[in-house]
């Protein structure tokens, strides 16, 4: 297999942490099969994370009624978009695979790395009306959510109160990565290893060790490709394409796109 | 009914936008029903995204290995947190009634918004492991999502490209505003105002504004209440309650918080 450039989109205030050990295990890992790896450790950056006029250099186009996704298309295609947007989609189109580690905040992404996917994936680079979905535009690249929860598994289960796992990465998973286009590796969960013991950690961080030796062979989940979906009745699926799904399992949802959920454990097995 | 106190948190650049306009009826009709308004308008303040440890003034406890929500617990309770938390916690406190008024943003909230939950929503604060969910630390306010979206409604059904709108808001609705305790109501959608003619943005706020003339006495969405799950279980359903939870609907979901979701319709009409 040819080298393959990672890029990692980290989110933790320390280097202490079990993120930072997660983030330094895939560097090595990686780096030991002949990847090129780059780091962005958005917290030493001090990485801005909201969107606003600043991101554009020089006058934008409507101030007096700012639409941040459309000014900033047209920054983008001008090449006025700001040096560390600039930078980020370097890396980014650079990058065969991009691993997003970060401790789960409020059952999602910590701002800063909301910020950077706010203010990275810009209209136009990212996706279009045209080009989302299975046929987005970041669709060569695969990329994976890893990270670290407070709750133990059994509260993120169908029948756990937390709802279940694959429901709370829904929005991340398909409404994000997906939507770019990207291949979405199925995602690496360290349950709540605040409450375990170091030995337990060490234990989690070999498995991660061990599923990354193979992660760039790894088959992502999959998602109802979007000519299943009528775009001229406003994107709803197409009849011929009900009843399959109705039985059919998908990468985090089965059916068509709910129903009953995927165990995460099936998820990881496929994926690993 | 006794004067209410109403927060706005409220994040677009631009006081020309929908989200604006939207945020200006709140504030409006619900004044003109005898409610004190307050908005804290995140983009006007600058307000800070980010979770660091400036977010705690003097000595933070463990440098070395710095845990935000740990931390930050520490100093609520020492009061040191700094000065916009501090604030926002004040406002927070005292209403009753909190509207969060925003453009969707990749699935969810912007960073910016998602920074305030993330710093005001502090450990101790809003939430504990023992008080949370129906039995949350804030379960005496209301809480609502309000906002636009860039996509149509259909490609947001069940059957839709998107996915189930109510499975996109659920890491939202249940994982953050419920889990602190509030009490939900139905969100209040605005669909692609962008896409629209200036008419019919016309005629969604005054259906905002017929709907905020009652909205102090809607009935919230319910939510599988917490003494269900077995807390020695890892929070696990009680299997008195899993033949229940098949038939029953709830707020947001079907059955147990998955299945077959609710449509939005039948949400708004109860809320409404």
């Amino acid at each position: 297999m040819a080298a393959k450039k990672v890029l990692i989109v980290y989110a933790h205030q320390s280097s202490a942490s079990f993120n930072s050990a997660a983030k330094d295990a895939a560097k090595e890992v990686l780096a030991a099969q002949g990847c090129t790896v780059e780091v962005s450790d958005l917290y030493a950056m001090k990485f801005k994370a909201t969107a606003t006029a600043e991101d554009i250099t020089g006058d934008v186009k409507n101030a007096a009624h700012f639409r941040y996704a459309e000014e900033t298309k047209l920054a983008w295609e001008e090449g006025k978009l700001c040096a560390d947007i600039t930078e980020e989609q370097r890396k980014l189109t650079e990058a065969d695979l991009i691993i997003f580690q970060f401790p789960m905040y409020w059952f999602t992404v910590p701002a800063i790395m909301k910020g950077w996917m706010d203010r990275v994936l810009t209209l136009g680079y990212a996706y279009s009306e045209e080009r989302r979905y299975s046929q987005g535009i970041l669709k060569d690249k695969k990329a994976m959510l890893s990270f670290t929860t407070g709750s133990h598994e059994s509260m993120f289960s169908a029948d756990g109160v937390n709802g279940d796992m694959n429901v709370t990465l829904w929005p991340l998973q398909n409404g994000i990565l997906h939507y770019c286009g990207f291949q979405v590796l199925a995602p690496q969960i360290f349950w709540a290893p605040s409450r375990l013991p170091s030995e337990a950690r060490g234990t989690l961080l070999e498995g991660w060790r061990t599923r990354l030796q193979g992660v760039l062979s790894e088959k992502p989940l999959s998602f109802t490709p979007l000519d299943c979906f009528d775009g001229e009745k406003g994107f709803q699926l197409k009849p011929e394409f009900q009843e399959k799904n109705a039985s059919k399992e998908y990468g985090l949802t089965v059916g068509i796109h709910l129903g009953k959920a995927l165990p995460l454990n099936s998820q990881m097995k496929a994926g690993v």
